[in-house]
């Protein structure tokens, strides 16, 4: 935990915060702050700033000073066909560590549908692990998610509304390297989208409407990759080329 | 399992090989293959090729032709500072699967000395993991893994045994960016090490041995990361810029 987030109702108009819970105990236990000490905190979807701790038991008290800039949203926008429950409840604090916008869930053929029954969809739950990640990156901006069941639906009616996307990327074996230099190029405020597959691949269809609403195919190198390493890389190859 | 791993004894001369247990039930439950099909197959270490089924219960009987060439060791390895068992032991697969030539699992300040007394170090616990990651890779090259207790005896006496060299990286925020291009252009034949720190950093002392050892620092990003979406960005880095 690299940062301290709160929610806009922990934080009084006098700038107080009273936390428990992990958020306490780690500051407590494993940072070991005594009353004094200064601490890096933030708000959801707010600025960044510091902190003094004022009383650290039974519960952490808190003086805040957010008086530094909101971090912008992260350019890339990620489209993740819906991978096994248990994958994607690894995912939620990786992918907002490292920084994604936006996550639409989309259904594929090679998703079964009954992954979409699954307590790791819920909001509570998808936003206690996308703090998470946000806490070990720094990252105040909570990105936003949006499950659609209907893969051919998404890509007709609903994922314009999510854009302009100034690229769309997807990740797909292909004899094409990352197109990071083309991504270099783009305008500083422009937007990408990332569309991750299932293990198994995106269907022939799939892949022609993909391709037909604007994707374009690239890939990382030969190896397949587990859904969750996939991410990781791929997202860091979309960041390391915006840079 | 994009791939079926035999372990030399398992293949006998005639090029049979009689499976029980993981494999031969993904192959049954999973793949639900019968006798006749086709499956990809490697040796450790060696060449892949295909397989056809003969018998596929209650045990798996494969008849292998493994005709095609040994794939090449990758030319990264990985100095990795050791993290939490927990994260270690769900590094493994994660690490084959990236492609690493060689793991040397050093201490380090901030590691815990506990951290060490773990089963997710033994032999057979390691060999297990690595095997699950080339298996999803479609990789037979058994990464080398070397664990080092003293930080400052692995970089005076044992890391030049593991070379050469023609760049040494050093995972760690900084200005610079991540050296894609110094990469690209590296002889085909050379190899790469890429030193990754434990999620509390290194402390100035190691800072300094690492790069009196030849190690310079690159960063992927303002953001701190898990040890193992570290792993898995900055190894997806090395590898598209030696593509």
């Amino acid at each position: 935990m690299n940062l301290i987030l709160l929610e806009p109702e922990e934080l009084a108009d006098d700038g107080t915060a009273v936390l428990s819970g992990p958020r306490a105990r780690h500051v407590r236990e494993v940072l070991r702050s005594e009353p004094g000490a200064i601490l890096r905190v933030g708000l959801i979807d707010g600025p960044m700033g510091t902190a003094t701790v004022l009383e650290n038991a039974p519960r952490l008290k808190l003086n805040c000073e957010l008086n530094e800039a909101i971090p912008p949203r992260p350019r890339v926008d990620l489209l993740l066909a819906m991978p096994r429950p248990k994958v994607l409840n690894r995912l939620w604090p990786v992918l907002a560590s490292l920084g994604v916008g936006r996550v639409i869930i989309s259904n594929a053929w090679k998703s079964e549908r009954n992954y979409f029954d699954t307590h790791v969809l819920e909001p509570a739950h998808i936003r206690k692990g996308l703090i998470e990640g946000l806490q070990q990156a720094r990252d105040t901006r909570l990105p936003l998610v949006t499950v659609h069941r209907q893969f051919k639906k998404l890509m007709e009616d609903e994922l314009d509304v999510f854009g302009p996307y100034a690229a769309k990327i997807l990740a797909h074996p292909a004899d094409k390297d990352f197109p990071q230099k083309e991504l270099a190029a783009l305008p500083v405020d422009s937007r990408i989208l990332l569309a991750i597959g299932p293990e198994g691949g995106w269907t022939h269809f799939e892949l022609e409407m993909l391709t037909s609403h604007g994707f374009t195919a690239a890939s990382w190198g030969p190896r397949s990759l587990r859904t969750d390493t996939a991410c990781a890389v791929l997202l860091g190859l979309v960041h390391a080329a915006l840079r």
